[in-house]
């Protein structure tokens, strides 16, 4: 009998093949032609039955299917780093938003994507369930790349740097999916992101867009215990019940993270048969918590492994993340036989194929599957010793001791990619020149950004411009409030137009370098006519210069950029990182009057944390002229409230108090 | 100015110095001088001002302290991966404790010792702080590899592999303390392992010990939360107290894991100068938890990293140890500020020395200081891009991305243990063939073990000899026992010795290969004469065979080997890792009867489950002869009790009830 010729035959290796039985083939052997796998077996009957025009030697390696990344943003490859350390709302919005928005272009997604394909390819990853913008050119990128993906074009209800809106979004992504239905390695996908950034209408087009080309849906679920509780107030449901309700589970739709799901919610992703991206990295490292996958598995959901993207990771290791799986379910839940190593790499490689939907083609080393295979080499001294005294040793060198680093040769449908840690479709120095050119501009924009804190405010004031103000004014320590009252009230030249009662809680957040200003964050309670209150949110920056101080230290400042603040008082903390936190307290008076023709607001404030009492005057000015004469009426109005405002205690903040 | 002469000069090379101001200096250089850093600064200037015998040109890479592992077993190396995904109890009596009774020698510390010297260097670990058996090994072979280290010798209660009591433990511990006082690269330790193997005498000797030669005590502390409840239990106290009682604070203590405290205990920990070893993959690997360093960091306590020994871990990997750690504060405490790269770094450096006791020599790069010190590359694709625009991203970099391969030259104490990532003071090679023919040694212990339930019996009856047992019996189903006691009182051929009353509860674990036996786990509730029920435990080997059938279906057993069990139910079930297990409850009125001159036992078990009664007539036999004699007898009884013994529904055991 003559050989029969194949492509590749990968020999003397010992075969994890991940098929149903978790057969091991010591001294085994895969024959593969074209993107086939043709036969998987014992090397000494494969190398006879096969004239292999390449024949790779993998003596003491491991080989195993690909690894399948079932959740991944790969772009954000160039933003790895970037931010850390952060909370979540300060992380999103005051970086990856106003980066995105400057630096997301086609050419980003093309180069990140690349930059992301060496890095997976190195690791051992073969498929990666991809979500993010201009997703037609990651599809791009991981052809060229030769790499197995599910490219899920991102759907928002707001503007996203590839669609003004998502009607627009949900165009593009049908063109998308169109061009690449088909395509023998990429499966296009329809991404809404995720629940809070959905409207009703958006997720139901959405569904019906995936299911009218029978294309898989990729969504973020239940990421944060914060999006159920907010679901919950919105929509008198939790996140599952919700979705479903849009017709979310109806495609074949992968839920990532997961977090945050109870046993119904669980149950509806089985019957759906949802597939579950679990990443262990990215939770953990932004505080979501740990996803039950124990529990999920228990319940026979479908599960995989992603890395996330690496903006949150910071990298693209599913060994790493993996090996973080099984053990977080073990300490986390109390039970050390939780996610044994055997059924994690099961998570890793076949699971996962289930997961995304992709289990018929890929994930295991069977006769008539794709041909994504990876070799590892476990003679390092890291993996000295091993043990063969159970089937399950093999598993525990694989999750517990291997690094992607060991992932030596890497073949996707049937083509070599890697080979001895070679990558043999991708120039990495390039890509790593490119890459760094890109980071030196973020750098650039980022430097710029802090060392203003008026661009820092501009960063995230999503499209609303602060306005300059220049104000004239004057404090002055009073002894009793009432007097004064008394006094506005008789004096002829003053007319009160009218008055309001309000409390305001004020945090100045301070820098060692005073040259940068101050930020000031507001809440203004202002009680009104029937009694409710309103409070009024604002954040301001504060120049730090007085511009000139008049008689009486009147002074001229400016500089006093505002606008409504849209997020909490601890959001702009972390955002603008102050050296200092100064809190102020008071109830405020403001009587508005007109004084020889001119408006000013008399404000009357009580400082009970100090039990002390100032009348602030002020006017806004926009001239020096004007400034100059207002600051003149100014020390009048004080004589004539028998006030000398250049006594010792006047001063431009009640922040300067508390700095006494 | 003529040049200074230096051994070393390392330049070019961004310089993460993790001095108190945390310095960092891009284009710098370290001078090194013998074993000491003679000068950190700018590149420039220490290029021009020293003339070095070996100069590194760093382009590029980042220059860190060397990590410091706060805590391993490292000669377990030869462990690693060995059992895994195991509840603690099985993993530690069912296979670790039994393999180092058989295999832990003088020989095996050293090797180990060596092999995980070479791990270690590889991934940046400049010093260790060991506990282990055979200390002396230890520290020979860390020294040979010119390797920092702190070993701890071992000292237990219970005998071990290296000492047959704690008495013969404390003196082994002074020689060796004293043997290695002194030596420039390691410390001698004294190493109580824990609170709940200890003794009050023990510890107090222990403590006295390390206070007498100024030695650090190295000891594990509430690592799970078992330990904590069962020393309230024991002593009346949480362990901290408990210890420090019993001066174990006094001396330079590290206390390993500390998973479970209260606040009080970490305030002790921080007022006694304690350090604290944080082991995130070994907690969660075994289940135990997640140290609250969070907590511990913000009372102020000095706390280090440690990799723990590779059988828990599997590896000894500080750069995914630390990032573990980081992302383990943020994800369970919830707050992804907690632990930030730069802190974490910190404690895998300075923080770790100082932890260990060694601030003032090791953990930073200052003119002084002993030059211990790696050289990690960043130009890999998993740390591309990198950003710049703050001072925390370098740690993001260290911390999030970078892997212990990128680690590339090691110095310690200023000679160059791996240059170019390869490793200039051990004989990979040799190592790998000597730890592969030990675990080859091992998996044959096993493997054996394995096959044999009685082995395995055997293996963690910590040194009692299962008693074989032969009994000749039948069991005969009845359908009223007031009847048959009414029979047997009556009939004059009977004495009726004594009775007793017992529930017995029993779980037979069975295994597909018959010929292996069953395992049965009894709980046997005697009620005494005062009505207080006794229970005794016992775990019995029941073998396959009937040796032989005798008329009326009474049968001669043989090979019921029995134990007391000290461990529970779970544990021998995980254990035996049995295919099925039954479970048979039945409640015994046991007749102690002589009939003919000759002892039996009358067992009228009434089987509530299943609604059923036997007959069980049984005695012991020790010859051929004997137990034919006996089985003519047995024929007798049951035909003067009126019972056909040759009816159907006869058995050897109830489990075949179960299984009919």
């Amino acid at each position: 009998m003559t050989a029969q010729p194949v492509d590749i035959l990968l020999t003397n290796a010992t075969v994890v093949t991940m098929n149903p039985k978790k057969d091991v083939i010591f001294a085994g052997a895969i024959a593969i032609n074209k993107d086939t796998i043709i036969e998987v077996g014992p090397a000494t009957a494969l190398n006879k039955k096969y004239q292999a025009a390449k024949t790779i030697d993998c003596r003491g390696d491991i080989v195993s299917p690909g690894l399948v990344n079932a959740h991944t943003h790969v772009p954000m490859t160039l933003l790895r780093g970037l931010s850390d350390d952060l909370r979540l709302d300060v992380w999103l919005y005051g970086f990856m938003m106003p980066v995105e928005r400057e630096f997301v272009t086609p050419e980003f997604s093309y180069l990140g994507t690349l930059l992301a394909s060496a890095e997976m390819i190195r690791s051992g990853i073969t498929t990666f369930c991809d979500m993010y913008y201009f997703e037609d050119q990651v599809a791009e990128a991981a052809a060229k790349a030769g790499m197995r993906a599910i490219c899920g074009q991102t759907i928002l209800k707001f503007p996203s740097p590839d669609a003004s809106s998502y009607d627009d979004s949900l165009e593009y992504c049908r063109q998308f999916v169109k061009k690449w239905r088909g395509h023998p390695l990429i499966v296009p996908a329809v991404a809404p992101h995720a629940p809070y950034t959905a409207t009703p209408e958006m997720l139901t087009a959405c569904a019906a867009l995936a299911l009218e080309y029978d294309v898989p849906l990729h969504i973020h679920v239940a990421e944060t215990a914060m999006e159920q509780e907010n679901n919950k107030t919105e929509h008198g449901a939790t996140v599952v019940p919700w979705l479903q309700k849009h017709n979310i589970f109806k495609p074949k739709t992968i839920a990532a993270h997961c977090v945050h799901l109870d046993d119904t919610e669980m149950i509806t992703l089985k019957n759906t048969g949802t597939g579950v991206a679990h990443c262990p990295s990215s939770n953990l490292k932004l505080a979501s918590g740990v996803a039950p996958v124990h529990k999920m598995l228990k319940l026979g959901l479908r599960v995989g492994i992603g890395t996330d993207g690496p903006a949150s990771n910071n990298d693209l290791d599913m060994l790493e993340e993996t090996r973080l799986a099984a053990f977080l379910q073990k300490g986390i839940f109390a039970d050390p036989t939780l996610l044994p190593a055997k059924k994690a790499w099961e998570l890793a490689t076949s699971g996962g194929a289930e997961a995304i939907h992709m289990g018929h083609l890929i994930g295991s080393l069977e006769t008539g599957k794709k041909a994504d295979i990876i070799v590892i080499n476990v003679k390092g001294t890291h993996q000295t010793p091993r043990f063969s005294h159970s089937e399950d040793t093999i598993y525990s060198q694989l999750v517990y001791a291997a690094k992607s680093t060991d992932v030596c040769h890497v073949l996707i449908n049937g083509r070599l990619l890697m080979e001895d840690s070679a990558l043999l479709t991708l120039d990495e120095a390039d890509l790593h020149q490119k890459a760094i050119a890109m980071s030196e501009k973020i750098d650039t924009f980022i430097r710029t950004r802090e060392k203003d804190l008026l661009s820092k405010l501009l960063a995230i004031s999503s499209g609303v411009v602060p306005v300059e103000t220049f104000e004239i004014q004057s404090k002055v320590r009073i002894d009793d409030i009432a007097a004064i009252e008394a006094k506005l009230g008789e004096l002829n030249a003053v007319t009160i137009n009218r008055t309001s009662v309000r409390k305001q809680y004020d945090t100045y957040f301070c820098f060692e370098d005073k040259t940068l200003g101050r930020i000031r964050y507001r809440e203004d309670e202002l009680t009104a006519n029937d009694g409710t209150p309103d409070v009024l949110y604002r954040i301001s920056l504060i120049g730090p210069a007085v511009e000139r101080v008049f008689n009486h230290s009147i002074i001229l400042t400016r500089s006093r950029y505002s606008v409504p603040a849209d997020k909490s008082r601890r959001f702009y903390y972390e955002y603008f990182q102050p050296d200092q936190k100064i809190e102020i307290a008071k109830t405020r008076k403001r009587y508005h009057i007109t004084f020889r023709n001119t408006h000013f607001a008399a404000n009357l404030d009580s400082l009970a944390d100090i039990g002390r009492s100032y009348l602030e005057v002020k006017s806004r000015t926009w001239s020096a002229k004007d400034a100059e004469e207002k600051a003149q009426l100014m020390g009048e109005l004080f004589l004539l409230l028998g006030i000398d405002p250049s006594q010792k205690e006047t001063l431009t903040e009640y922040i300067d108090l508390a700095q006494e």
